[in-house]
């Protein structure tokens, strides 16, 4: 008797392309759309899916949450290049030059991380 | 040839209290902890992780990332009274009067969703 993460929510301005991006990187797809949000989920709709949601308002600071992904079927270096030609950009949340983990941005400024392998996996 | 999701991080100033909350949310428990860093998992440390982050900075908007719940093994109504007992206080984020969901905040405000089970699963 508990609650279980069934969604994560992401704000955006412009849904289709945050949803695009995040479909791109997770190999994920649309499952529902309407003019408020953008849903998309793994093929085999396993959980959690993300809806991107419909905000007038921009991204001002840091996000308190976000995502860490750790590649998945190829090198974590081949992967970092595959994001980066996705769109994502490189960004500097403090995270100094000898942590085993790139931070990077969404199309929007969404701060995640692609961690190493080296990481202990949980 | 993808990421996947590995953790969802959470940034807040003291996080054991805000691990604690989330464990007892969700029914997982602390599986490392050190002065940086409290990583949550489910009992049976199927993906995804929370990391619960130490930062010196508190929150200051709205989430541009939030967690959907929904209630696993009793009435979604029950639930929100577990929730509200566990420490979550109701929030605005302007959901307004007629939403299905409930819009809740952790002890650090960060906003979260009692999804009603009256939406489609995905």
């Amino acid at each position: 008797m508990s609650s279980r993460i069934a969604v994560i929510a992401i704000d955006a301005v412009e849904p289709r392309l945050v949803a695009a991006f995040w479909c791109a990187v997770l190999a994920w797809q649309v499952v529902d759309e309407d003019a408020d949000v953008v849903s998309i989920a793994p093929p085999d709709r396993s959980w959690p899916a993300i809806d991107v949601l419909a905000v007038p308002e921009g991204k001002v600071v840091k996000n308190r949450l976000h995502l860490d992904l750790r590649a998945d079927g190829l090198a974590t270096a081949d992967e970092l290049d595959r994001l980066l030609a996705l769109g994502a950009r490189r960004t500097d949340v403090g995270q100094g030059p000898d942590s085993s983990w790139v931070v990077l941005a969404d199309p929007e400024g969404n701060e995640f991380c692609l961690l190493s392998r080296s990481v202990q996996e949980v």
